[in-house]
């Protein structure tokens, strides 16, 4: 193992520090503080642990949480793009993968390729590891905000059917969290935290 | 599967958001900030599935990333106990103790179980999982400290045998890591980060 390689990761490991300090939308339940990235990977890692049995198909735990961990590394290059925002998603795809391009390959070559095909799997939302960890990865922000009174829809005037068409997907990846998900959306409405 | 056990697991998801507000002594580099318990975990976690090929004996990067993800929930009770604070040590394990007991059973019963056995398991560093988790544990900490010119060591007037007496044991987990800290511990006396 030549001391390169190692060097080499570390660096890698080093850079991604910055993932700390690319904010969310959402606001974290009880502070007026913006979640950051790397606090929401962790969170959506733990729920790939905790909530595995719940997964629709064959699933690898491994798998699953090691998206949840570089999902979002593309965002120190490109931003995070609020779900809510057409405007800014016209060219997410084309600044995603230009930050890909970079990210991966701080990586020794064999390690990068695996890294970024795992994303790349992320994105397409084909397979069964690549459903239930999307499906996660929008659980999350919801649990949030509905539990921050739905801050980050009122302040953004988002409205119930553009949740559910946000989050609707999370029923091909785990059909017991999108019932438990639709179910949170018609309560956020009827509390008022949600526009109908 | 019953409701109930959903619900009750995400209520334990929600609950565990509150490790985001659990302040570390480390300053994220190029920042004043301190590095919070989630964005920490995350690191770790990161570093266990790029670096697994530099673990001592045979491990399971799934097993080692859940330990990483779950090692420092207790904390959300009991807090973060400085490396260096040997007042606090004192007692650091009845309150994490204390902690384990409340914040696991929190979880389906079974699912609680394991995740308790795997946090015993990290605290007691004996399996070559849990020793290689730890040596990323401590040098997570050590690459940012180094990063940010050594502010913590510093600020806590600690000194070159005190951080190697705390950090020896990343090579029962990784000789190849420790070989990298024990360089990096030289360096930083050499460079005035840290007083010899």
């Amino acid at each position: 193992m030549s001391e390169d390689r190692l060097s080499q990761q570390l660096r890698f490991i080093l850079e991604m520090d910055e993932l700390k300090h690319v904010l969310r939308q959402t606001l974290l339940p009880g502070d007026q503080r913006r979640e950051n990235d790397a606090e929401h990977s962790w969170h959506f890692a733990l729920m790939a642990v905790v909530l595995a049995e719940h997964a629709e198909g064959d699933v690898d735990p491994l798998r699953v949480v090691k998206m949840a961990l570089i999902h979002d590394l593309v965002e120190i290059d490109a931003g995070d793009t609020f779900a809510y925002d057409e405007a800014a998603h016209a060219d997410k795809e084309e600044r995603e993968r230009a930050a890909a391009d970079r990210i991966f390959a701080l990586l020794p070559a064999q390690q990068s390729g695996e890294m970024r095909e795992l994303w790349e799997e992320f994105e397409a939302r084909e397979s069964a590891d690549s459903c239930f960890a999307a499906a996660l990865d929008r659980l999350q922000p919801l649990l949030l905000n509905y539990a921050s009174g739905g801050d980050t829809w009122r302040r953004h005037g988002v409205r119930r059917d553009q949740v559910v068409a946000r989050n609707k997907h999370i029923r091909e990846g785990a059909p017991a969290l999108w019932e438990f998900a639709a179910d949170l959306i018609e309560r956020a409405v009827a509390e008022g935290k949600l526009e109908a």
